[in-house]
């Protein structure tokens, strides 16, 4: 008698069908073998004899068994005998970088430097309903005049048209549509970027602390760290190390998660730095956009004469996280490049969505966001600020950089700088 | 007197300004300069004394310059003479990964095998009124009900319960949402595998002619690829190299381009060859929702008793190429590894796409449009092939596997197998 179990998944006679066909490539039932009656196998499975029997004809269907007319339903000769399964092999890892995925850590934040205990959940979008219903709108148009087919790799010209127009009136950062290429955040970006500048064993070095999910891409793809201290002017520029250095990765308009605002003086002297040693800025503006006070800084970018740093940008803070949208202005030999691995990487950006932003930021619903979210924040930042000053004041020094969405308080004991 | 050369993007007041800190930065304007007087400025480069004024304020505002009561304004002293800058590198490649990228054809199909003359645009969308309007209501309603923070990176668990439905119930491959990753195609899906599961120079066996861009993905990581004949029946699993090899890539429901279908014993023989091997494959579903006789044949997924197979699909050709979301069914052992690899990589896709995607299934609107789609192109399959028969039975062989949405015509002297 033949044992068959039913795996509970959907229908009896698909049930029946794939116990069979399990029997078959596992050797249960040899090639050229007759299958139970059907009226046997239904007793013995507790199912209709119908069920059996449909399940026979799927087995026919899918070539694994056919049926003499009179004499039964038989598997097919031609199958090859199954062999004894391997020792299920345990999967060690496939590659250098799957070793080095398994070997990061879990924590955002690495030892050596002091844990942030106040983490008032930073970067909580803030979507009102004028925003989502004026998103509403731009996708159900974006999907009405919608072309279906593949969107160009480095994302719609007319979406890059925008980000230029917007990064030159608000970030001081002037380029053309060229220059752009829309990435799916700044993960991709980082992810890109690592692939197109660095090999194994490389120098990166990254702001210490700094931002985990980026620094983690870096060592993923088999760089070596180099974390270099921040202080509330940002990255010490002096302290970068003498040897060669391939990339540096830092976030001066508002550092993670530090919140330092890198000083001007330090900007240039970073921009020397890396054109004297030919090494690449990859200069992430996160939390760029809000600030709380009259001084603007320059970008990187607007003040690099070398053609060394390469800007990127992300529509998760100044709209919403689930929106993945992002965008890298590179220098002029690096552009095909980075485009060329973004088509080898997922052929473009949803199409949908690059039309929908391209709508909100012509339409100006994307000044009106950023408009209302200025003054939102600036009345969360100071409700927290008045709370701490009442109730903290004694316990908690407030690093205050006057800019982006989140603060850091230092306990008694901590060094904060 | 001071040379400015305006670059003629967006406001006067900016493009002075910007003249203003190339000169700073270049050094034709020295730390502790006095810029020079506004209207002698406004006189010499036409515009007026209020613009140069805003330009100056803008300089103070962002630290390249002060004012000083009564005096003027001057470059702010601390800034870094500028240093000659260093010969414009010609930006070598950056690393292999981009030597690589420069290395690949720009020709999707590879010298050595007879070129398609008859490329009749495959695999265009069939985009119809219902499917756009339920897309555009789908979308409007994630966009309502939308959570609006970064989505798990293995996909919105509902999707990932959906695909599973759908896998079981058309293409017979059985899996939990656990087995699922979510990713923005088949494209991503590849080159998250080969950063997975291969390291440089690790061989990989594709079809010959296969399918350019994913091949292109495998050696832009730096594999080697062996290419493999295939025949009418798929893959010549005979001609497999006796060597090491890593990963098998084939596309055996419709493969692209020869539009051969696997036969079973294929298929087997290929199981049974990577199990001896232990070498992954890789099963690009493309092309296998649509058959156009009654014969199923199952995938190799669901053939595998050795946990070898990685099922890959996307909704590309199902749906339409500019929603960028498909999937990968992988066995246990590699599931944390993929999903780190796809976080790492972007995050996560999109969720509002991926909500309404949810919604499109779930709804009933997707298996709608497969019906309407199916009558569709046996249309205008059936319209070809009697074209074709008319008109071309004399100069062309058409080799009609009868599946997919595409098919391969050979001219006289070219040969088809």
């Amino acid at each position: 008698m033949l044992y068959l179990e039913l795996d509970g998944n959907g229908a009896r006679y698909a049930q029946v069908a794939r116990a069979l066909k399990r029997a078959i490539l596992h050797g249960q039932l040899k090639p050229g073998a007759r299958l139970p009656a059907t009226r046997v196998l239904a007793a013995g499975l507790g199912v209709s004899r119908n069920t059996v029997l449909t399940a026979y004809e799927m087995l026919c269907a899918e070539r694994l068994a056919s049926a003499a007319v009179g004499s039964g339903t038989f598997v097919t000769a031609s199958i090859a005998p199954a062999r004894a399964p391997s020792a299920r092999s345990a999967v060690a890892p496939q590659s250098r970088y799957a070793a080095r995925l398994r070997r990061l850590p879990a924590l955002p934040l690495r030892s050596g430097v002091p844990r942030l205990r106040f983490d008032l959940q930073y970067g909580e979008p803030l979507v009102d309903p004028p925003l989502a219903s004026a998103w509403r709108r731009a996708l159900a148009r974006a999907a009405t005049r919608s072309d279906w087919r593949y969107p160009p790799s480095a994302g719609h010209r007319a979406l890059r048209e925008a980000i230029c127009e917007y990064l030159a009136r608000r970030r001081g950062v002037v380029c053309g549509a060229d220059d752009v290429c829309v990435v799916s955040g700044t993960q991709q970006a980082v992810s890109l970027l690592a692939r197109v500048l660095l090999d194994e064993g490389d120098s990166v070095v990254v702001e210490e602390p700094g931002y985990a999910l980026a620094l983690q891409a870096f060592q993923a793809h088999g760089a070596r760290l180099i974390p270099v201290p921040t202080d509330a002017q940002g990255l010490r520029v002096e302290s970068l190390p003498r040897g060669a250095v391939r990339l540096i990765h830092v976030s001066p308009s508002h550092q993670f998660p530090s919140g330092a605002v890198m000083s001007l003086e330090r900007r240039l002297a970073l921009l020397d730095s890396a054109a004297r040693r030919r090494c690449w800025i990859v200069e992430d503006d996160y939390d760029g956009e809000f600030r709380y006070d009259s001084t603007a800084i320059p970008a990187l970018r607007s003040l690099d004469i070398h053609e060394r740093v390469i800007y990127v940008g992300t529509f998760s803070k100044v709209l919403f996280p689930v929106l993945r949208l992002g965008y890298v202005v590179c220098p002029a030999g690096l552009r095909d490049d980075l485009v060329a691995a973004k088509m080898l990487d997922d052929v473009a950006c949803g199409g949908i969505e690059q039309a929908a932003l391209t709508e909100l930021m012509r339409s100006g619903a994307f000044d009106r966001h950023l408009r209302r979210a200025s003054v939102e924040l600036r009345r969360r930042r100071a409700a927290l600020l008045e709370g701490l000053s009442r109730h903290c004041a004694k316990h908690l020094t407030v690093n205050d950089s006057r800019a982006g969405m989140h603060m850091v308080g230092w306990l008694p004991g901590w060094s904060g700088q």
